[in-house]
């Protein structure tokens, strides 16, 4: 027998230290989730609906899987083909053991013991059972959209939706009585997405539809989307996001925005220069409407999407095709925040890189713009996203985050995922963060004598801290 | 006495746990070597002759050694001049201990200890007695290259060959019935290196004699050049490397590669967009011949080379003055692997970035280009390159490809060295290797209960993967 | 009770290993201090006046912990403001708490427990007692700017000057008969920072005053600069430091930097191009002074500097608005170094980088430039700067040198500090420095057999390297 510190993912799971199993037992475990950030439907949530197997609620639309499954050599059929249930079942399990050192390997088993009870690990001589008995327990009750979010003490959670959604599910969900808040959040991307005009322009038609304004100019575009800005603060909605790639900024004047957008939808080709220009425009004033309202906004920039054309052709955005850029970002992050704080226009902001070497810049950025009159911590970084979700993903960005300016402050963790499995992120993040403070207890960085404060830390970060910021 | 956790490169040097020990010992060093990229001379293989001395051997070629002593304030004299062996070495020597923490100092003592028998720590008073008796044992008959690659348990070798090359050694060597496949590797940069006009003429020279092909255009320099690649084919390689600096992808079509191709042999001077475009047209027909053929590629990138003319006008290339650039990549790699794909063309391909801010996206990346149809694993991301091979540099390389892809199918460590001795770095990757797997066991992150399919992951990693792969 | 391996800060404080602790308290503690390059104020040191308050000299000049005040969402009025000292105190000491994981946590109870020998942890129960202890002892006659660099072990110090600097605190230093070397550094940077012409103007004006050169072309530019770099010569200065933002370099001829400098002093807009060309001929001339007299020289690259307009209008430079940019610059620097080496012009000098994602390029970059023929390290990578200049960040930088090139050559920590109070961070940069090479000690990688190697291999990063290098 070859002895071992711990056993697989046991209760100390990544604690390293009594400290950290400390901090983590007795105070993060026991905070509520405020998941500020997710994709959730929340027409799923209003109907609740039992799922009709594990094979949909894991692999339905998880593009984290189906790229390891493509790694791992399975064929598209098994994936997003028309194979059966079960044997897209098989696959996954067949690809599980190639997934050792993956968070892949520890969401699967985490998500299978907290809400399934399974212990069994997961592989080709355990599928059958675990498929039986997951797909048993989907049948009881508490196993809903609902259910599942109840399970996990999901205190609040904030989807992600468009200018020109109705929000009708929101308010079904408020309307049904349903304890956890559901909350609505502005993602305005499209209103940028001009690259083909097209499509931009069938998008403008359900913004009038939406807004009730008919959009002949730039003053008209703006008055349709504050429209829809005004109807989602009045539906609750108090946080935007904005989907970047490479980040935009450029200076312009409005004189030039407008006729810019004008130029645009004559179908006048813009330069590089001008797009960049007008995006610049647009996206500020965007980030003005949040602030007017006291809004936080939420920044993602870094993706490189849909770079492989045939997969595109085939199965459309969002399948496991977007990749990490490495655009140079930080002039231009600057001047976007600098320009908004100039006019006193600048609302809370979270900054998430997507590429980790950005990872002690981006950190470093947010100093440049705190603001002792609004609220601590008012620039954040976000927590380490999409590819940078998993064990060195977060502990690069909690340490970046230390160094350069104050862990303490941190708003925390979000789930960013589309299933109602992923609330076990919520105890990874957890774990790792703990281990890192109980650490430095540990090792004499930080004063066991200032124990109470650790622990307020640790509790701020999981819940107060969210809490207080986003002010649901 | 101060105590040590553990004796200097004992049999447990860098294993820190009982799962890491076990593994490597029961698993890794137990299986043979493929060191699918090297630089070894197929020459030497073919004379087979014995060594002049360990200055030849060691010093002769080495620039990380070059480096070292210039960093140390060793005159040139010492280094590429005309000083002896004896003073060479004796510079060698004295600078060793002042290579605490680089690899050149794990290096050279795994070196003496497994080739020579020498356990004798190396530095300026131990010099003559290591001198002496290195270059007594370099006498012995299994010292020769073929008897040092047989002593490392090597199965296959893949040298790097330009596309002019006769491979006559190669068939030397294979009719010579000696045991261990020494194959070729399909390296044509220099169809590429059109900057220096006179040289690039002059390559074509030699191309044309080496393909009985006249190359008055652009067609007829493909024809030339799959006239080579076809022969090298016929000649058992199955193995191309593209070496690239920063990553050229620029739109073209047929008709303007070819136009450009005409004017740079009319001495007309390209500007830099004009030279991008041909460059990504030419790659991209090579890459076109290698799928083709169903080889695989790899795509070396990001030296930044010959950055000090002093150096250069002195001693000329690969001296120890190329360095790492940091351009950016993403973008242009996703367009070359897609322009690819979507002609159905992309062979299996192994990316190596030299750049490790680099290792997370370009990890990522390989994720986008995954085809089940193909082979598990078709895009690879390569192991740590050059200056990232050392620990650190392994061990980013390595993570970096867990959290991203799978680890589990990942082709393994190559020497790329032109030494004869540089085979212990196979072992100074297992045991890094093994070490991060045996530390995830030990720590609870990888199921013990697992621990057979952990042990298959280590054995793919050091053999199969690229025994498969590769298909030799 | 939760068991913890170390007390807080005790003398083992970041000496995880047996190894590790030896070298610190037998070696690195006992090595004077070298501290090549702060901001101290000579006029203080002459005067070598008792401070004010705990007040003055924490907070009169620190953006380091104004950023974590503003982070921590303290008013504008406690930092910079025209709040009491006492108030100031408070809100500091109040933010000390949520410093946990950023160095300035540790630094403040390092600088209270070796200068007050205060060893109670600052926070908003005990700040008064500390307020008034700490000002009590400053009023004793070894607390004066003098009395800390004697306690601190200071053997000499360089400060950081402009051109058109007197040099006459230096002067009355010296004549003083201070036993420790107060010795000026070149810091040119306003010979290149031409963006804002009035500015310019007039600090061309002072350099003309300064030199006695009227400054009517490019040539004249260069003769009062270099007048004045002989003035600094004479008066011990052996150190030049350039602080650049985006490195630049273009080529240029002599001719044009001429033609570009008169059509600048006639007011003419010159462009982005053409001032990058003005400015690498003026970086160059200066680096070629530098050479010319043996001095060793600096360069500093990478701030993206007063980013927040509203804190520039309100605050100037300086007070916590610089930050860390994203340019790409291997090649730029090559190109500098190489231009000076191709004439024999290149100083010793040393490359601080502000971006950490750049540690491994620029540690491989100082591998191209060495030069047997001159010192050992000719070509340094210098110490964890600024945003760096914590744990990991210093272990970055190390990990970075030791792979790519000699740590044991290293020249060492600076503090880059405006307080008399920083010297402990030379004690925290030994700990993390010993901490590393006693964990290669205890784990077998580097040899116990050659311990006295490694002894003199702290002691010499510590000191002997810095005496040797600068030779002042």
């Amino acid at each position: 027998m070859i002895p071992v510190s711990k056993q697989f993912m046991d209760e100390n799971f990544l604690l390293d230290t009594p400290a950290a199993r400390h901090l983590y037992h007795n105070h993060a475990a026991k905070m509520p989730i405020i998941d500020y950030h997710c994709h959730l439907s929340p027409k799923m949530i209003a109907e609740d609906k039992p799922f009709r197997s594990i094979t949909e609620l894991w692999l339905g639309d998880d593009h984290y899987k189906w790229r390891a499954m493509r790694a791992n050599g399975v064929d598209e059929r098994y994936i997003t083909g028309d194979a059966s249930d079960e044997e897209k079942f098989l696959k996954w399990a067949q690809t599980v053991p190639y997934t050792f050192r993956n968070p892949l390997y520890h969401w699967t088993h985490l998500e299978l013991r907290t809400a399934f009870g399974i212990d069994t690990l997961l592989n080709e001589d355990t599928w059958q059972y675990i498929y039986k008995r997951s797909n048993e327990r989907l049948k009881d009750p508490d196993m809903t959209p609902r259910g599942l979010m109840r399970k996990y003490g999901v205190e609040a959670v904030c989807t992600t939706d468009d200018p020109v959604d109705t929000l009708e599910y929101h308010k079904a969900i408020a309307d049904s009585g349903f304890e956890i808040k559901v909350l609505p959040t502005w993602r305005p991307d499209k209103v940028l997405a001009f690259d083909n005009l097209a499509d931009y322009k069938a998008y403008l038609a359900a913004l009038e539809s939406a807004s009730g304004v008919e959009i002949k100019d730039y003053a008209t575009l703006l008055e349709a989307v504050q429209k829809r800005h005004d109807f989602f603060h009045e539906s609750g909605c108090r946080l935007a996001d904005h989907g970047l790639g490479e980040v935009p900024y450029r200076a312009y004047t409005p004189e030039e925005a407008a006729a810019l957008f004008g130029r645009l939808l004559d179908g006048e080709t813009l330069s590089a220069e001008e797009k960049e220009q007008l995006r610049t425009a647009l996206l500020l004033e965007l980030c003005r409407m949040n602030a007017r309202r006291g809004w936080a906004q939420q920044m993602h920039f870094g993706p490189l999407r849909n770079v492989n054309s045939r997969a595109w052709n085939k199965l459309g955005p969002d399948t496991g095709f977007d990749t990490i850029g490495d655009w140079k970002g930080a002039e231009k992050i600057a001047g976007l925040l600098n320009a908004l704080d100039s006019e006193n226009l600048l609302a809370k902001t979270i900054l998430y890189n997507l590429n980790p070497a950005d990872n002690v810049w981006v950190a470093a950025m947010t100093g440049n713009f705190q603001d002792g009159s609004t609220c601590p911590g008012k620039i954040q970084m976000g927590s380490g996203w999409w590819f940078n979700d998993q064990i060195t993903g977060m502990e690069d960005q909690m340490n970046a985050l230390s160094t350069q300016g104050l862990l303490s402050r941190f708003v925390g963790m979000l789930t960013d995922s589309r299933s109602f499995l992923s609330y076990p992120r919520h105890e990874y993040f957890r774990r790792v963060l703990c281990n890192l403070v109980g650490n430095d207890l540990d090792r004499g960085l930080i004063p066991m004598a200032e124990l109470p404060r650790a622990e307020r830390m640790i509790e701020d970060i999981c819940y107060y801290n969210a809490k207080n910021y986003f002010n649901f």
